[in-house]
């Protein structure tokens, strides 16, 4: 892994308090030079599956060397594990409860540990923010010179915890997705993936159905589809998404995250 | 231009998806000492007009050498062009939609180009994403030391959009202004601007007019105001604005943005 | 103190407007390679008192050198002075109105001085934004490197504005502790300082009073606690906090700041 000291910060914090700040204070007195970067830090508070899918459409967009420090992390001070892994050139510090998920799906883990080296967390950790105690710390080291394999015990990778993937499924001709994540547009994208995106759109029979609602308008991008009517598009990560141009179809459809979305008009490949 | 790899971000893409940190990694990745500056990342959702509202009464306080990067892009993936310009050695890159108008207005812009070399880009770029696929890279390009020139073909100056910007005006002795925009803190600004606001401020008799309310009051801050009662003042841009000491002056008054507010005891100039 | 140029902010101008963003431009302008850090610019409105708070939890884990930039300030323009003083390597710049009384109550400050120096000032000081037009040119001159001491006048340390600070008293055999803070996740933090909070959490017999309803569980960590009910934490600041396992607590009792929790079951120190 080159040295390299961008880190990229993924939590639940939320812009009220000085949680996020602290941290970055803790790490840059480790390592004055790193230049730190919010991927988000409104996760919505203990969900760690949009956490991790929120890092799944991020990581592989900056650059080798970066180092991911995500903290969502509802079981902090219990038996849960902090770790620390190496992936693609790139480092991940953060609570093994599953805001890796997606990460681990797609790719091997290298050089798994543990961070149970109080050489490298602050004094006295506390129970309630190793955000700031122990991940910081960890991070900081790292991105001052610290190899990975120092700041903990080996674990084995897969033991990692990896949570199940909502995922769209066919169920007697029909595939039942899911609205993965709610963006801050209102876009509402679904657990269908690039492959089965792309036949969907590329068959204009295929329709969504929420409820007794359906979507029937295929667009390539916003300023194509009718206003006041949903439409189905490719989103930026290749996920399926239902939008509404210059407004939320979320909120025109009542779609929260977990909801079912019917796709229909599409032979199922069984 | 000085090679200075400050780089300001303003887009709609509001806090709570990897959107902005992934733009800000596409451009650590090509230009890795870049310094980063949020503007601001919560314009209201494809408010084009507010986004070049915000940039006009910033950017002059940023040193030359600096590049704008400012994505509120409704129209991403249609024809609407992708462009880069130079302006009082800074540079400008966003979608050509009106959000520079502001800056269009007050000056004179040099080498404008349109994004269309795709080496400049990354492959296969999405329909929806420009800000990751085409501004961000720009960008990071342009920080590295890539000349504006190279990033795409000459477009002449004057085809640039220019959306036509609220201004208050004289109807029948009495100046008609607009809410312009509403801060965080509920001060509603005027499309009224400095010498203007000086005379309506330096003449006691001036009131605003919104609806049947009448706001009196002329004060130089916000502490020499009464409390309950909003009052006219100059604000940091020069403008005419309406406050409320220690509240919303818009939430007291019912104003939202492009709402009228008529001055009157100000005899018209013409 | 070391030169180094790690500048911390603490504002209540909120995500929306350009405030921030100008403040940084300002800075980075006179001081090209300094490192900024949004400690939170999400302070509530004009409440002084909650950013010391934050201020207060935050300042020791940012390393010696660095500049804190705090800016709550309803006071702007009016005769409330301007102020930078050095703390423990540190250095803070901001408004004399309170914001600094906690730290001030920890600390004995060094070369206090009022920021009345022009030479350090944007030409023609607004009345309204004294952040970017006076509090961030100080911050990026400090960090250039010009001594402290050049910024202005000398000013007593004894004369800074000191707010009295909350905290909890004892009343007929009962603590009587208000909300100090309400966090991002509904975590009630209390004016129940370190000594304190152990002792009460020690003894199992202490109870939380809200009203009628009482918090009687204990809890070391979050995820101990039982699903639908509240309990009593140390919190990562070491005061005594009321938490919602998965929840806000705050919601959950209906508790706003300031409002009064008793705690009883420990035996009056008097």
């Amino acid at each position: 892994m080159k040295t390299n000291s961008l880190i990229a910060l993924l939590t639940d914090f939320g812009p009220q308090d000085g949680y996020v700040g602290v941290m970055k204070g803790v790490i840059l007195g480790l390592a004055p030079d790193a230049t730190l970067v919010d991927l988000t830090n409104a996760v919505p508070p203990h969900d760690v599956l949009t956490g991790a899918w929120i890092l799944d459409t991020s990581w592989r967009y900056f650059p080798e060397g970066t180092i991911f420090l995500t903290v969502v992390d509802p079981g902090v001070g219990s038996k849960r594990r902090g770790v620390a892994f190496q992936v693609e050139e790139r480092a991940f510090v953060g609570p093994d409860n599953g805001l890796f998920s997606y990460v681990l799906a797609a790719t091997t883990p290298e050089r798994v540990v543990s961070l149970d080296n109080s050489a490298f967390q602050l004094p006295h950790p506390s129970a309630t923010f190793h955000g700031r105690d122990i991940f910081a710390p960890a991070v900081g080291h790292l991105a001052s010179g610290v190899a990975l394999g120092q700041l903990g015990k080996p674990v084995e990778p897969s033991s990692l915890v990896r949570l199940p993937l909502p995922r769209a499924e066919w169920r007697a001709g029909v595939l039942a997705a899911h609205a993965l994540h709610i963006d801050g547009f209102g876009n509402v994208i679904l657990d269908v993936e690039p492959p089965l995106t792309d036949l969907i759109l590329a068959n204009s029979a295929t329709q969504a159905l929420v409820g007794w609602r359906r979507v029937t308008q295929h667009v390539r991008t916003y300023s194509e589809a009718s206003k006041n009517e949903c439409a189905l598009l490719r989103d930026s990560s290749g996920h399926l998404a239902i939008i509404l141009r210059g407004g939320s179809a979320a909120q025109m459809l009542h779609l929260r995250r977990g909801d079912e979305v019917r796709i229909t008009g599409l032979r199922s490949p069984v």
